[in-house]
């Protein structure tokens, strides 16, 4: 992957004047990647050979026992592992997510498609009281013990190391089980065993993610910021922050990368958005979304940026010729779409940087494992240097408290 | 439906200031809505009664005639037809949409899926020659020629009633078609033989959906600001962006209505987002995105408001008891899944109140054609008069040409 600054409005020298700031973070992180109460782990990129092993035996045999793998999760619990499968899956195992909404038409058509269909549950959650997947577990949980004699076969547990009702239940009751680790939180859990398992489980080759994510940490050490992509980024965030940039769109011109977006969205809101700070993240899916929201971007308020993603591969779909050309697009002939939607991004990139919008860019020669780890990390690694930069705590989210306080009042909770 | 105001931070008195400009704007769009070289024709609720007989028979035809839909359209030839088949479709014919971006891998798997499929083509298009619309339609009605002897029974097109590539070629071939009208714009095309033939092929009621669109007409034409529910979100979001709050959320409970999310985005942002104004929209989808976003909204930077919609709908996915109670959701026990929501609604809105977001909160009875076609005609009404004290012209899109010039340039078309 490539990142490009041609697009940006920011002064090289403005960006030279965050070094120190950005060695000192540095050292700060690696100081406390080691450290068991604390949230840096993910710095120290990878899991035991041993444990990724028992993963991709763990999926093989999944992808052999079932039709369809009913992920249940939330939030960190669930975007990484979606944003992966959705963009790398071989589609032999069916994944369905549930335990991710309180919507019982939702709930109620997964029942519903299940009927017939051979399943397996891997419920991911920490506690294993979030509502929702507490909620989405006992109802499938129910439908799996009512049809299979073999069900504990048939339920696959991530969760906490030790404590919490789903290790509880994974030891009473035998089940296979996984590790959320403990100084990870959530949002920056993706290439852990806490995400690991439905990864795999949709094909993809987790040892490639995560040595894309080795690669990119290796790569981004180097404290010359100007020549370091992702320190760049993250310095040149936080100087279009504060000259009233109050909202990053993620441009994504690759439909398989939509689910990626949302895991972009939940990393840099929940890590930057706190303390009455923060840029607000939005996903768009281009070419569509330059049909609804492009109007804005162009000649709304300028108080926004974009980070473009685009992946330029090969491809064979290619444009014929048509006798009568009445749709005026033989033009295009011997074209490929791809090429095509390269010629859409460009042409949009320069329309709205000269409108005063600042457009990163990221090129991924193609969509693979390598790529998509290396990706990962680069957004991980910005975004945590990015909210320490603007003096607030990327690895906290004090504020999703407060619903949940209210909801469980209202719902007679116990102790609320 | 009904709107609550209770947790918007938004004086009565203030207001009341608006009655004026409000009555003016209410008196121009009535002035304009006749006229058949302005944009206000959406005012007029509802189309000819043979026109509706003609795309009701029509979908009849086709849910007896293939096992798919493909429908080709982008923007406001696609979103609205997609919110509504999203929210109520009877599912008895699989509706897939293409000719909405240029996603190589999206266009191949659509071609793959559809391999063993009887179908038919719907394509959506005033111009005819909109890039992603043309280019879809060249492929796939390729697909079609080849294959099928009575092709030309299998393409219904929708387009302009006089000129263009698509009535051309309707008229060449003699396709069956369907006219986009000419007084009305694509966002506000919704209840319009524009998007009406995939709607009614999804199962949906056209009759009722207008219907709901007709009494919310009249029932928003009280000039008493603080009682008529549309003026006063229109008014109030005015308000609101004037103290700092550019961005709107919509906070949405219920999957069925994500599409519907994308709909209002379009509808606004492109009416807004102009001269430099505009508040930026965004959809969200809760509770999933409060483990994602919700830390922002509580406690990011204060300049957002949501508004929230919420299905109140019977729902009998209820939570039963578990005897050993691991995950703690025996208090649950009795209660429905949509309750369990509603409370999470109730818990975030106070949540984010009490930290300064604003919260209009529309509540629908049920999800069914007369409820989502007044709540169309709500947000219709009030995004024109909410961009029209905003001092923009809510019915153009002059920036939406900017990046097509440049990709034209690029791609060498002939006159760029």
């Amino acid at each position: 992957m490539r990142v490009l600054f041609d697009n940006v409005n920011v002064d090289e020298n403005e960006i030279l004047s965050y070094s120190n700031k950005v060695k000192s973070i540095v050292d700060n992180l690696e100081s406390r990647k080691d450290k068991d109460d604390d949230f840096v782990g993910w710095l120290n990129v990878g899991i035991d050979k041993s444990e990724i092993d028992r993963i991709k035996n763990t999926a093989l045999k999944i992808r052999k026992q079932a039709e369809v793998l009913l992920v249940i999760g939330i939030g960190g619990s669930y975007l990484g592992a979606r944003a992966v499968d959705s963009a790398l899956s071989d589609k032999k195992l069916e994944i369905i997510y549930v335990g991710f909404n309180l919507c019982s038409n939702y709930i109620k058509s997964v029942i519903d498609y299940i009927k017939d269909k051979d399943f397996v549950i891997n419920v991911i959650s920490k506690s294993g009281t979030t509502t929702e997947v507490a909620i989405a577990f006992r109802i499938f949980r129910e439908i799996l013990e009512s049809r299979y004699n073999d069900f504990k076969d048939r339920i696959y547990i991530t969760t906490d190391s030790t404590k919490g009702a789903l290790r509880n239940l994974a030891n009473k009751c035998g089940y296979t089980s996984f590790v959320i680790p403990n100084n990870i939180g959530g949002r920056y859990s993706l290439l852990t065993a806490a995400q690991l398992l439905p990864i795999a489980c949709s094909g993809v080759d987790i040892e490639k993610l995560i040595n894309g994510a080795k690669e990119a940490y290796l790569k981004y050490r180097n404290l010359d910021v100007l020549n370091n992509e992702c320190f760049r980024y993250a310095i040149s965030r936080n100087i279009l922050y504060n000259k009233n940039n109050f909202i990053e769109i993620l441009s994504n011109y690759d439909l398989r990368l939509s689910y990626f977006s949302k895991w972009w969205q939940q990393l840099f809101g929940e890590s930057e958005g706190k303390d009455n700070k923060g840029i607000f993240p939005v996903n768009l899916d281009f070419t569509t979304d330059l049909h609804s929201m492009g109007q804005y971007i162009q000649e709304g308020r300028r108080n926004l940026f974009e980070t473009v993603i685009f992946v330029d591969c090969e491809d064979d779909l290619i444009i014929k010729h048509e006798e009568d050309d009445m749709d005026n697009i033989n033009y295009l002939e011997g074209k490929s779409i791809n090429y095509i939607n390269k010629m859409a991004m460009q042409g949009t990139i320069t329309a709205h940087f000269s409108a005063d919008v600042s457009n990163f860019v990221i090129l991924l020669d193609k969509l693979d494992e390598f790529e998509l780890g290396s990706l990962i990390f680069f957004f991980e690694y910005s975004c945590a240097i990015s909210s320490m930069l603007m003096n607030v705590n990327p690895f906290n989210q004090p504020g999703v408290e407060e619903y949940k306080r209210n909801m469980f009042k209202l719902l007679n909770k116990p102790g609320f």
